[in-house]
C-alpha cells in the first residue's frame, strides 16, 4: 500500500557543498549544517558520532553528499550522511505492541509505501494470558525479564525483514511504537506495579524520544525509538493511536472508537471534545482462552455459517488446510450463527435437543462440535463448551455495557454517533452485523459502523508519516475527559442486563429483535 | 573562590507535588513534569532513566522531591529526583585542555564556588611536545589512544576530586570544556588531519551537546559535556573562552586578549567587532623544552631576580623546597632579568665576560649557571643553555609580530588599547614589564595590563554559571574575522626584527629604551 505523505519524520537532502579554501575555512561541520540548516528552516543538531562521519564523506563525494535528518525532540538532527548517489534508502518501523500478538511494519520512508508486515506471537505470554499476571511477575523481579523478551522479539523481527528485503538495520532511522499502557511500561523497563491498583496510575504518560542503543533496538543509532503515550492505565497508546489514524479528534460530527480487545477502549468525542473509557472485557473476545481457540495461523477457522434451516455448518480456514481450532475473527460469527440457528438460548444456553448430532460431552461439561475429529488436522474435533460461551457473553456483555456508560455520560444515546470506528487485531474483521445480534455492538444503522483495523498499527505508521503527530498526540492527551471505569458502581448493575443475546432490555435492539423475531 | 550567580546550568527545585488520587491520576511522570515545567517556564525533557527513578522517589518521599534539571540542546531536563531533604549536592566539572596541562575545577553549582583546583599532566605529551606531532601520530592510527588518553586523564581527575571532597561522581552534572582546536578533536576522536594542512580547517566548529557515557566520561549519565566552540584550527575554544571571561566582546573600549603559550593567540576588538589571529609561537614560553624547564611543581624556581650591580641571584620555589628546574612562569623574568643585568645583549648572546663566575660549558655549548648543584635538589645544576635564550627570543619574537600584525590589519597602534588581557595557563604570573622589556608585550602604560589568569578554565567555569554562553559563544564566533597567520608574508618580514631584545626598532619601546638606557 502506498501512501502519499510531504511530511515524514526522516527526510533526506541533496547537499552539494562549496569546497573549503583560503578564503572559507569552515569546518566541514558547519560546512555541512549551514547548508541544511536553510533546507531545513531552523538549527539543525549534530550528534557526535555523525560529526565524526562528516569529514571522509565529504571528501570521498568531492563535496556532494546526502543528509539524513531525523526529527528530533525539538527539531531536525543530522542521523547521517553519505555520499551523494549512494541511493541511501530510508526505513521506518512501526510497532503494534499487542500482548498477545506483535505486528511490525517496514516503511519506506520516502514512498510511505509499507515494505512488509509480519506478525509474531508475544513471547511474554509464558507469563500468563492475562496481562495482570505479567505485572505480578514483573513485581517479583521479572520487570527486566519481559523487557528482554520484547526487545528480542523486535530484533528478530528486524533482522527478518532487513534479510528479506535485502536492507540494513541502519538504514532503519525510526520505530515508533503503539501499545497499550501495560505493554510499554514493560519495553522501557517502567514499574507497571501501581498500573492494577487504586488509583490505577502508571509510571508514564508520556514517553520523551528514545536512543535505540538505551533500549538496545538494533536500528541506526542516530535514530530514534518513540513510543505512543497514555492517558491512563486503562487507556494506552494503542488506543491514541487510534483516534490518531481515525482522524476523529478532527471530524465536525460525533464518532465512537472502539477497540475490541481483552481491554475494551472505547473513544468518544468530535473536534471539540473526547471522552474515553476502558474496563476489561474479557480475554475471550480474541479467542485465546477458549478451548479451542487459536492463533490467526494456517489452519485457524476465520468464518463459519450455520444454516438455520438444516443446522448445516460451513466453514473456511486460514490457508484453506484443515482445521486446527479457532481463531478471533470466527468468534463472534460462531456466537451469532448459534443464537441465530436456536442453537443456544437468550441466556446462553446450549439447547441440547436443538442439535444433538454436534453436541457432545466434554471432559465433563457439554460442547457443540464445529468439525468433528475425521474433518481436522489433528485428528481431534473443534468444538466450543458451554464455558466458553459464558466467557464470550460475559464479554460481550461487559463490552456493550462500557459502551453505554459512556455514551450515557455524555447525555447521548447511539443514535447520535455518525462514525462508529472499529478497530482491535481483527477490527477489519467484524461483522458487525453479527457483533450486534449477540449485543456487543449498538443496533444502529449498519453504514455507519467503519473498520479501521489495526488501530495501534495505524497510528504508529500515521506517526512516522506525519510530523505533527508529536504535538497532536499531546493535544489529544490533554483534551479527554477519561472515565474510570473499574469504579463506577453503575458498571455492574448494568452489566447485568448485557449478559443476555442479544440484551434482557429488547427495545435497545429492535432491529434484533425483529429480525430474530424475540420477545414476541 | 565564591562566585555570584542566578543562573547555572544545573539548578534543583524543591517540588512538594499533590497525592494521586481518584480526581488526579495523572502519571508519576507527569505530575513530575506539569510541576516542574511551572518552575522551569517551558517544556522538561524527562530521559527514560529519570523516567524509571521517579515512581519509588515519588512514593518514598510523600511526593515530597528535590528535582534536578540540566541545561539541554533546546531547554531543560530532568537529569534527577531525589526525596526532599537530601540535601543533593550539584557538581559541575570545568576542565582547560591544554597540550602541556590540564587543569580540572570542581564547582559548586547552588554557590558558585570552585570546591577544588587541580593541575595533571597531559599523558599526550609522549607522542610529542608539539602538537603537530601528535596529529602525525592520529594519522598513524593513534587517534583512539589519544583520546583514550585524554578520557582516562578526566576520570582520574573525577575520581580523586570526588575522593577528597567525598561525593560521588553521580553529583557531577555537567561537564565543559575548552582547549585548543586539536585538543578537543583529539578528545572527541575527531580527524585532526586537515587542521595543521591547508587550507587548515577542523574538522568540526561547533560541538553539539554530548553525553558522558558517549565519550566514557564519568559523571552523571543524565548530564552533559560540553566542548566549547572553535573558529579555526588556530583559533580554539581556550581563547573563546577567555574572550568569554574577559567581557571584552561587550565592552564599549577596545581591548586586546593574548593567551601566551605554545601558539599565541590574539584578540582585538570590542562589542562591535572582533578580530582574532593565532599563530606559533613555539613552547619555550611555556618553559618546557628549555634544558631545565620543568611543570609548576614543588621545587620549580617560579621568581628570579638578579641584581644589576653584583649579579647576586635571588629565586623562589614552588613549595620552598631546593630547585629542581625552572616552569614556566619564570622564564620571561629570567630572560628580562638577564638582559637588565647585561649577562646577554640586545642579540641574546651570552656575554661570558660580564658573569664568568656562573658561565659553563654543558653538553659542548655555553650555559648560565642559576643554581649550582651544591643547592639542587637533584646535586645537579639548573641553568639556561645559548640555545634556550635563541628559542625564548624566537618565541617572543613570534609572540611580539603577531600582537603587531593584527593591530595594522585594523589600522590602530597599540596606544589605543585600553585593556590587555594577558592569559595563559601562568598568565596571572607574567610581570608584565619584564614582558616588555624582552620585547614580547607592547610598551604601553602598565596598569592597562590584566592577567585573566588561565583563560579556557576562566571560560569553562563561566559557561557553568551563566546559562547563556551557550548562545553568547554561538554570536561571538559568528562575530569574529580571523586573520590566517601562517599564510601572510609580512609576519616573516616583521619577525626578523623582532628577534632581538626588545626590538631592532627601539622607537617601539621607549621606555624600555629609556630604562635601559639602550641605543644611546
Amino acid at each position: 500500500m502506498a501512501r502519499i505523505t510531504t511530511e515524514p519524520i526522516v527526510v533526506k537532502h541533496g547537499l552539494n557543498l562549496p569546497e573549503p579554501g583560503l578564503g572559507d575555512n569552515r569546518s566541514h561541520e558547519k560546512r555541512t549544517r549551514d547548508s541544511l540548516q536553510l533546507l531545513c528552516s531552523g538549527p539543525v543538531f549534530i550528534p557526535l558520532n555523525t560529526a565524526r562521519k562528516i569529514p571522509a564523506v565529504l571528501e570521498q563525494s568531492g563535496f556532494n553528499i546526502e543528509a539524513i535528518a531525523v526529527l528530533g525532540e525539538c527539531g531536525w538532527e543530522l542521523a547521517d550522511v553519505r555520499p551523494s548517489g549512494s541511493h541511501a534508502n530510508l526505513f521506518g518501523l512501526a510497532i503494534d505492541l499487542g500482548s498477545t500478538s506483535v505486528v511490525f511494519y517496514l516503511v519506506n520512508m520516502e514512498t510511505g509505501e509499507i515494505i512488509q508486515t509480519i506478525s509474531m506471537e508475544n513471547p511474554q505470554r509464558r507469563h500468563g494470558e492475562d496481562i495482570l499476571d505479567r505485572i505480578l511477575f514483573a513485581g517479583r523481579g521479572g520487570l527486566s525479564t519481559l523487557q528482554d523478551e520484547i526487545i528480542k522479539l523486535i530484533n528478530q523481527a528486524i533482522a527478518r525483514m532487513c534479510q528479506e528485503n535485502s536492507i540494513k538495520p541502519e538504514s532503519i532511522y525510526y520505530c515508533t511504537v503503539a501499545g497499550n499502557t501495560t505493554m510499554c511500561h514493560f519495553l522501557l523497563a517502567l514499574d507497571p506495579a501501581h498500573i492494577c491498583k487504586e488509583p490505577y496510575i502508571p509510571a508514564v504518560n508520556t514517553f520523551d524520544l528514545i536512543r535505540p542503543a538505551h533500549v538496545g533496538i538494533d536500528i541506526n543509532d542516530q535514530g530514534y525509538v518513540y513510543v505512543l503515550p497514555n492517558v491512563g492505565s486503562y487507556f494506552g497508546g494503542d488506543l491514541l493511536a487510534g483516534i490518531l489514524a481515525s482522524g476523529m479528534y478532527q471530524k465536525e460530527e460525533i464518532s465512537m472508537l472502539v477497540d475490541v480487545g481483552t481491554n475494551a477502549e472505547v473513544v468518544l468525542g468530535n473536534k471539540d471534545w473526547l471522552v474515553a473509557c476502558a474496563g476489561a472485557a474479557g480475554p475471550a473476545l480474541e479467542g485465546g482462552i477458549l478451548s479451542c481457540g487459536m492463533r490467526a495461523q494456517e489452519g485457524a477457522i476465520d468464518r463459519i455459517n450455520i444454516s438455520p434451516q438444516d443446522l448445516s455448518v460451513k466453514y473456511t480456514t486460514i490457508g484453506g488446510s484443515k482445521p486446527k481450532g479457532i481463531c478471533g475473527s470466527a468468534i463472534i460469527d460462531l456466537l451469532a450463527e448459534m443464537f441465530r440457528a436456536g442453537i443456544v438460548d437468550q441466556t446462553g444456553k446450549l439447547m441440547k435437543d436443538r442439535d444433538p448430532a454436534r453436541i457432545r460431552q466434554i471432559h465433563e461439561e457439554w460442547a457443540w462440535i464445529i468439525a468433528s475429529g475425521d474433518e481436522t488436522a489433528t485428528g481431534k474435533p473443534v468444538y466450543i463448551t458451554q464455558s466458553d460461551i459464558k466467557n464470550l457473553i460475559r464479554s460481550k456483555g461487559a463490552m456493550y455495557t462500557i459502551l453505554n456508560v459512556v455514551i450515557q455520560s455524555v447525555g447521548l444515546t447511539f443514535g447520535d454517533i455518525e462514525n462508529f470506528f472499529v478497530a482491535g487485531a481483527f477490527g477489519n474483521y467484524i461483522n458487525p452485523e453479527n457483533a450486534i445480534t449477540i449485543g456487543m455492538l449498538p443496533d444502529i444503522p449498519i453504514e455507519r459502523y467503519k473498520g479501521i483495523g489495526n488501530a495501534a498499527g495505524e497510528g504508529a505508521i500515521h506517526v512516522l508519516l506525519h510530523r505533527d503527530s508529536k504535538k497532536e498526540l499531546g493535544k489529544i492527551c490533554e483534551r479527554i475527559t477519561y472515565l474510570e471505569m473499574n469504579v463506577r458502581g453503575d458498571f455492574m448493575n448494568q452489566l447485568t442486563g448485557a449478559l443476555f443475546l442479544p440484551h434482557t432490555d429488547l427495545s435497545r435492539f429492535p432491529n434484533v429483535a425483529r429480525r430474530l423475531n424475540l420477545g414476541s
